[in-house]
Order: C-alpha cells, then structure tokens, then sequence
C-alpha cells in the first residue's frame, strides 16, 4: 500500500460538457476531492478549441494549450484526461504520446478504446503507467471497475447491457406515446436526448463500441470493434410495441457478449419481468452473469456531464491510490486475438417476426409452408384484426430457430405477392435476473 | 504499481455453506483464479468445528486446525479469510490477533464490522495490512468496492437499499399471494430462504448491520450499530399489500442513510414505477444518490454460498493485486464519531396509516378530529367495503408529516373505542430512479 502523498498534477485535453464539468468538479470541489484522494489533485493545464466561454471555473494558476498535444511534453503533468473525443485524430495521437512519455491516461473516448485499446494498452504497460476509462462504458454505472475487479474472481459467462440512453429514450417513447420512430427521434432531438445527426446512436455504433470493451475485459481479449454484429433500432414499429406487450415482452436495443463468440448489438424483446425490460427512459443498465456470482445488475445515467465525470473522477481516485489495474485486467500478451478464435455458433433463440400482409385467403398458408420447409416451430400467431383486402399485420413467435435459417426463411416471406414490406424480426432473449 | 509475483498463501477460518464455497472456488478453479490475481493463490490452512464431512475439495497439502486462533501464529500464512460469523467471540479474537500479526483479514461478517469497523479498520492501518468485507453486504453485489471506489469523486448524499433477502422474499410473496406473515415466513423456512429463528432477518438486525457500514464509508462516519433505527416486517398484514398497490405503491424493508442522520431500517411505500420497487423475491439492491452522478442502483442475490464467494474472491483479488483501500475510504483518525455528530432532523415524509375501525357512524370523525387537532393534513382516504357493525379496514396517506407528531396522533387514535387494533404506520419514500 505504499502511495505518494505529493500532489498529483493533471491535464485536461477537450472542455466540452464532460472535460468542463471535469474541471469544475476538481476546482470548485477540490478539497473535498484531495481529502478523498489522500493527496492534493492539482489541475496545471487545459486545452480545448475555444478559450472564449465561461466554463463554470477560476483559471488562475492554470496554462492554457492551443494545441492538446502539447500538454503531453509537459514534465510537471502526471495524469491527462482525455476529453476530446473519436478514435483517431487528435485524441489518439495525444494517447499515444502520454503512455509514452510515462503519464496516465484517463479517457471516455469508447471509439479510441474500442478500436486501439490493445494498442494503448501495450504502451500503457510498457511504460507501467495507468490506461483508464469508466467514462467509456455506461456512463456513471461503475461497470469496467465491476467487471475487471468486484468480479474478478468470477468466470464470466454473460453479459447483456442497454447501452445507449438515446435508443433506450426513443424505445421507451414509441412504447409509451404509440408515435412512430421519426416523430420520437425528433422529440428526442428537441430534447436534446439525441444528436442532430443520430446515425451514431440509433443504429447501435455507440453501444456496440461500449459492448467491445465490456467483452475484452470479461473474456480477455483484445478489443475488436469490427467483429461485432451490429443492428439499430430503425426498423421498429409503433405496432411492434403493442404486440410485444400482448406476448408479455418489451422491445429494447441490448448488447449481448460471450465467450468465443462475436458481440452482438440487437434490437430484441425481452420479457417484462425481467429487471432489465424494467430498465426505461434515458438510463443505461447492465447485466454480468458469472460464476460463481449468479447475476448481478447495475443501472444509472448512462451520459451527461454529471455521470461521466463521476466515472472520471474515480479513475482518478483510483490513480491517486496507486490501485493499479491493466486496461483489460490482464496483460496484453495474454489476451486473445478473436480473429485467431474459434468461433462458436450464437444458440438458437426463440424469434418475433411480423409480416404486413394482404388480408386475402391463402396468406396463411404461404407464409406457414415457408416456415415448415425450414422446420421453424411457431409458438404463438396473431392477426391483427379483420380487414379483407388491407394490409395487416400478421405476428408469429417462434421457437428456437437458428438465424440463418430464420433469415433465409424471411427472404422467401418477402418474396410472396401477399407480403407488403420487408419482414421484422427480433430475437427474443431470456434474462437471469427476474423479479 | 509495484506488487509481489510470489504466491499468496491463505487460510480460511470457517468452513460453512460460504467457507466451504470459498476453498472450493481456490481449490477447483485454482488456476484460472491465479491467473486472474497475477499470482499463485495458495490455501495452506483451514479451521472449521468438523473436519469430518466432504466439503467438495480436496485437503491434500492443506494444514487442518481445531482453534482458528491459531491460524494466526502462523508465520506463512499471508490473508485469513474469516468465516465463523458473529460479532464478538472467535471471530473477533482473530481478526484482532491475525492484523496484529501483519496479516490481511478479508470477512463477510457485517454485525463484527458495524459493531467493531472502527477499532479493527484502525488495527489494520496500524499494521499496513487490508482489512476487506465485501461480503458483508449486500451479497454478491459489490456495493462496498462502489461506494469506497467507483463512486469516490462523489458527494453522497443518500443510500437506500433493500438489505435483507428473506425480508424482500417475504413481502413479495405476502404481495403476490395474499397470505400473512406467519404462512409466508413457514413456507420461506420451508425453502431455506428463512432461518428457524427468524428474527435477526426479519426484525430488520441484518440489514440494518449492512446499512451501518454503508453509511460510514458513504459519510466517512465510524460504523455506529447503536445508532441506527431499526424496524422489522412484522406488523405488515397482507391487506396492506392491496391498498399500496391501489395507491400506487409497493411494500419493501428499505434501509435510508444520510448524512448526519441516523441509518433507518423502515418498511416502508415505494411507488410502483421507481426502480428500488422492482427488485423482488431474494434479490438485494443499492440505490446511491451522489454528486455529481445522480442516482445509480445495483441489483443481485444477496446471500448464498455462490454469491458471496464471488464477493470474498474479489477482496482476496485486490490484495493479490496490491489494490490498497483503508477499510472505510479514509483514515480512522478522520472518520466521524457520530456520537459527537449535531443530528438534522429526519425530513418529514408523507405516511400510509391503516386502522382497523367498527363500521359505525362518528368513526371518521373521531379519527379526522386528532389529525385535525396535529395539523396532519390527508392526501387520500380508503374505507374497505360497508360492513356496518363489523370491523375493516381504513387507510389513510397523509402529506409531508413529522413523525413524532404522526405517533403522537396514532397513539390517540389506538384508545379511541372504535379503533380495534395498534394503527399500522409506514412511510412513503420517494425514489429518484424511475423507469
């Protein structure tokens, strides 16, 4: 336990709302944050595009860098925040040359982590410096620190997470308010809940980078973004919410990860009693099942100035204690490279699908001589309503079905005269922890 | 970051349903555990009463002691994983004698730590030794390492919890089958979720033992057993499970700390649509309330051998890693005596009331006439059924109230004639996550 007690010098790079709120936490709070730390956490510099605005902190006393990079050939600095942003560009060479130069790292950049973080890993170990980012996952759940050390000592079997508040915003709307997903997008917009340009959000980039970095710790391997299968949440339907809940499910964007096979970012049901389903609004949730743990849920705000510099500020802590932990709870050389991993194949899953159909005999039949052809079992259909010569919707349950075989089967469906749009379909997931 | 690569030796004192899990874990999963610590974790002793039944692990090369006292004159042993239970006797003893020698004690023992935290946590930093207890609450859920680490930049401000497994069973089965208490605690007895002699868990004593040391890392306060308020589940019938519900609500044990406030172990209302109301059967749960955070929950099993195994394992993981933390985040020394704390005033909340009434023309009157006269102000009123002559149910929510003035009035309601039973009173809480 031996730990420094001089002053621990620190950097930000990036004051936008988390880098601000950062700085405004350890300035305007900062005894109360030395007290925790055991030692005095002094922040020497800055750096951020604009030095015009008032950011809701005295800069006295701190150095103000035009170019961020600069900040990591200062000697006087011990710790960089990284609060810039995307995972190349300025953000990863400034990374790149802390770890180097011997400083921590700190960072909530999940991109950066989830396409480099082997690398910067490898410098943070060869230059026995600390490479953090709880502000990466999750937002203030404390889900890295849970994962690679309040569970440490379990086999890791599991993990299922909503990852993203914006989807989990939207989904919970269009459940709600019965709008369909431009309407609630645009809400969202206005409520500044989503970017203007949500591409990143709502097809599931966001929360898949986020599942990348929870599968390396739990499965020790090295962070592969582009292994990830990748789904948003665009295709669902106002309607699809309505026969969720009549089959006693909730629609939800989840990041599945297990061992030996490729995260797996979805738009699925799950069922309503779960603790997860129960996850609503703007919060971020994840789920660990372990052995010899059963399963533990954490949920919180997963974004926002607020949470995120919690995360930081922990890592911070963390740092100013010496509890030193590697990146991804092991070292480098020890990760697996998924590439060279066997894969295994995802176990078959139980399916929603809905079909907008001609109300016109025979439909049916079309569609059930599909399914029995690839030997998928139907557990529940519903029609909705009666309306010969319309278009309806026609939902089935099925049971376990592989997905190739499921989608096969779907491309056929769509290839019938009587069925009007592309086919839906969500792999309907079971959950550990009920209550 | 500097740590030994030598092997961690280790004896367990205890070998009950979690002891026993505990050496299972080392001795079964002996390598992907040393992998995971860095280092090789060795158990070399272990002291249980009986050294006669199969524990389901081989005591090849392990010492067997008849006193656990002795575990701690020896010289190769590095951690003592305590597991006897209770607060004084043996278990005390040796966590004494084992920090005195230099030795990291890890334990799941929360009534040694809320009634002794302060003097052992002050033995350990005297002797640069950790003195790690996880396991004391909550379970498998890693509240502890939460609240000491993950949420250190924070300022809390509250911790509300459901604490006690058997009391949340309880009441979710009274809720879902419309039993009373006696039935339900006979059928938990029967499914080992409730111990022959129940009380400890059902007069609130456990969970409130968990609150204790919650409330001292989150408040930097010594732990103070004798200062908390403590409640049980006993005086809930199941009639109150309908009317919280119409109302809205859900009936949990619930376990409030805040800062310079006494811990309070309350059955109490929570709405329906907070996320704490959502955590049923076995399942624990943890709400912290923090600066700059926000609120964040986390939810699992909070008792069983897998569970607290896993809470155990993940102590002895920061040890091997050198991961330091003082017992309750910050030095004896610095920690408050409560006993010496100025104590706010606990907030007036709104209550549930439910008497039992003679269905007879006056009663409502004479009940309105003494809230009147406290200036106890009703939010709404349920009267059960018509049943002239007969005994039913009337149950009241009040406003924000005192509550030495809301038993003040209870008790003048409990002599009037027509009032046939003790008034059932519980506090309404409200819940910052919702979903």
């Amino acid at each position: 336990m031996s730990k420094s007690s001089s002053p621990l010098k620190i950097a930000i790079a990036g004051l936008g709302v988390v880098g601000s709120e950062v700085a405004r936490q350890l300035i305007n709070r900062g005894q109360q944050l030395s007290m925790a730390a055991g030692r005095s956490l002094d922040v020497v510099a800055v750096s951020a595009r604009s030095s015009a605005s008032d950011r809701g902190f005295v800069m006295d006393g701190i150095d103000w860098h035009d170019d961020a990079i600069t900040l990591a050939d200062r000697d006087d600095v011990d710790v960089i925040i990284e609060m810039i942003g995307g995972s190349e560009g300025v953000a990863l060479d400034l990374t790149r040359a802390a770890l180097r130069r011997g400083k921590h790292v700190i960072t909530a950049n999940k991109a950066m982590i989830a396409h480099h973080g082997a690398e910067l890993a490898g410098l943070a170990e060869d230059n026995q410096v600390s490479l953090l980012f709880e502000a990466a996952v999750a937002g203030g759940i404390p889900a890295v620190k849970t994962l690679r050390e309040g569970l440490a000592g379990n086999n890791i079997t599991r993990i299922a997470g909503i990852l993203n508040g914006t989807c989990n915003y939207i989904l919970t709307a269009m459940e709600q308010t019965g709008e369909g997903f431009a309407d609630v997008l645009a809400d969202a917009q206005r409520l500044g809940y989503a970017e203007a340009e949500p591409s990143f959000d709502v097809d599931g980039i966001d929360a898949a980078h986020k599942l990348t970095i929870l599968a390396a710790i739990a499965f020790g391997q090295k962070p592969d973004f582009g292994a990830a299968f990748i789904q948003g949440i665009r295709d669902v339907s106002a309607v699809d919410f309505t026969f969720a809940n009549q089959l006693g499910f909730r629609i939800k964007l989840v990041g599945v990860a297990e061992p030996g096979q490729a995260p797996r970012m979805q738009t699925c049901l799950l069922p309503l009693d779960s603790q997860l389903a129960k996850v609503n609004g703007v919060l971020n949730a994840v789920e660990f099942h372990g052995e010899p743990i059963g399963s533990v849920l954490a949920v919180g705000p997963g974004a926002g100035g607020g949470a995120t510099s919690s995360a930081v500020l922990a890592d911070l802590m963390d740092i100013a204690h010496a509890r030193g932990s590697l990146p991804f709870g092991q070292p480098v050389a020890q990760l697996v490279d998924t590439a060279d991993q066997v894969v295994t194949a995802v176990a078959d899953t139980p399916f929603y699908v809905r079909l907008m159909v001609v109300d016109e005999p025979g439909v049916l039949a079309g569609v059930t001589n599909i399914l029995r052809r690839h030997a998928i079992s139907v557990e529940s259909l519903i029609q909705q309503g009666r309306a010969p010569g319309d278009t309806v919707a026609l939902v089935m349950t099925t049971h376990e079905t592989a997905e190739p075989i499921l989608t096969q089967a779907l491309d056929e469906m769509a290839g019938l005269t009587s069925v009007k749009a592309k086919p839906v379909a969500m792999p309907i997931l079971s959950a550990d922890l009920e209550g």
